[in-house]
């Protein structure tokens, strides 16, 4: 997706050969056109397949997943990384480790809102080891509904997250995919190269 | 706002004289659509203002405040709860008491994202006894940016954080605002009362 490989070169910025920060548009500042952009795509991408919601993570994941509901006109669920006070009954959780972090959260989901009827398109800002993508898979399993695929906004594809996903059959689509942050350069996984894996 | 009323109406859960629990469309599963239609409403409200910058908290108050931001043309930019890993420097912060929660987070923002020539509009999910509003004011004082108003979606103006806020003279326009939960039934505030006060 041209647009976002744009900003990404434009305002990203490199931490470490592995921590690229997009605080100005995605995860701390957000640009509301591009999430509308990046809604229409994931909307065009997922067209043919019949999704009845969208579930994805606090907090990052929110504005893409609210934009693409918007054009797919399907609801929303966001995972909680912290027990809410009126989310308390009847929840679906799972373990997700954080590398970066080194911590393990328990995410929750409400059983309430996915069942066994939902055809389910997981949306997340980053795809990284997986993990958070994982977390969110083991939920929709417990729920028994089906998972249509995953819509990443930012791979990154040096770290093996991809490619679990991947050999586990999951139809993953990722708007921009980095295959390196080394030296403070981004470089994405240009179209060429991604038609020949 | 009349939709936003039948909805709460139709959907919303009464867990105390105090605790509305709206999980089917605001703050666990998300209505994309209704969402938008906020947005609009908040846009319309304060299209006068000249807004250069919304501020909104994680993670509920992030749906209406990017279709805000996407009718106005404007960024969001989100109060984290929680330090992220690539939020570090530079931090504006402010404590929030919860006293649902019988806690105090400490909320922050970049400073890179908010200047003295912003005008800020500040949105969030539920207005109670107001402690997130009022840190999210501390926050833009801070960056002696100027806020042009407050904007809710759910007021319950049984609680006093209303009436503290237009106290210190700030504009707050929440778009339902209930004067009780007594009894599991949802009040709201009548267009003809409003008037009146």
């Amino acid at each position: 997706m041209n647009v976002l490989k744009r900003k990404i070169e434009l305002e990203g910025i490199v931490l470490s050969d592995t921590v690229l920060k997009v605080d100005s548009f995605l995860n701390h500042q957000i640009d509301p056109q591009l999430m509308l952009e990046i809604g229409k795509e994931f909307s065009r991408l997922f067209a043919e397949e019949g999704i009845t919601k969208i579930l994805t993570i606090e907090s990052s994941g929110i504005a893409p997943s609210v934009m693409t509901g918007l054009q797919l006109n399907i609801p929303v669920i966001f995972a909680r990384k912290r027990k809410s006070m009126t989310l308390i009954n009847d929840l679906l959780t799972a373990n997700v480790y954080s590398f970066t972090k080194n911590e393990t959260n328990e995410i929750s989901v409400s059983n309430k809102y996915i069942n066994e009827d939902d055809r389910i398109l997981i949306i997340d800002d980053f795809l990284a080891n997986g993990q958070a993508a994982l977390g969110l898979i083991d939920i929709v399993n417990q729920a028994k509904a089906h998972i249509v695929g995953i819509g990443i906004v930012i791979e990154k594809a040096f770290q093996n997250g991809g490619q679990i996903l991947r050999d586990n059959g999951y139809r993953v689509e990722s708007l921009a995919r980095i295959i390196s942050l080394t030296d403070g350069k981004i470089t994405f996984l240009s179209e060429q190269t991604e038609e020949d894996l």
